[in-house]
């Protein structure tokens, strides 16, 4: 059976930003991670998965490419948003999050791996 | 493309406890719904889904039955935790939350069908 956790007390150990920590998983199918965001994330999609992200504190603004250019998503503390499967989007601001995404994404999606493509830690105990 | 929502403004928008609203669903294969808690629900398993919950607000106990007897899962504000597909359990107490699940699960599992069996509402609008 997986753990009751606290997000507080675990957001309050995430020192770095973008490095998602997966706290829940549903039926093996679906992961909840929990984040912390600062400046601008990069550009990216997830070819195979919609993308919840509801907002702990701050304020998150998810850049997302639609047809017409750039729309911007501005979310505050209590709001939340999914970003659809294989829309090219970019996080940016300073924030706590909770995602909930397929199994086994990767937090950077189609972009080139690079130094903020993360591993999700699993921070579940035993 | 489903709407930015706030959560608090439509949790103050609930006045019945334990009437799930629908605010988003990842994939068409999985559900969030938000619900107002109130004293004591019934008893009931999910024999198709983990069910996941995160408290937003005040205190739900989760009664689960083992196989020593009722565990009882004490969760605050910030907290969430993971009940286990098929496991009866019971919600109970003041609480306003968050849960993830697949999609079509009726609230009341597989317990008979009673006043506290809802359909989902759809809150997402337009």
């Amino acid at each position: 059976m997986q753990p009751k956790l606290s997000i507080p007390t675990l957001l309050s150990a995430i020192s770095q930003p973008y490095t998602p920590k997966l706290v829940a998983t549903v039926n093996s199918e679906y992961d909840v991670k929990i984040a912390r965001t600062s400046g601008a994330f990069i550009w990216h999609a997830h070819p195979e998965t919609d993308e919840f992200f509801y907002i702990l504190s701050g304020t998150l603004t998810i850049q997302l490419e639609r047809e017409g250019g750039i729309e911007d998503v501005v979310l505050e503390k209590g709001e939340m948003f999914v970003v659809p499967m294989g829309m090219r989007h970019r996080p940016m601001g300073e924030a706590e999050i909770m995602m909930i995404e397929r199994c086994g994404v990767i937090n950077t999606g189609d972009a080139e791996p690079s130094n903020l493509t993360k591993v999700v830690e699993d921070v579940r105990g035993d």
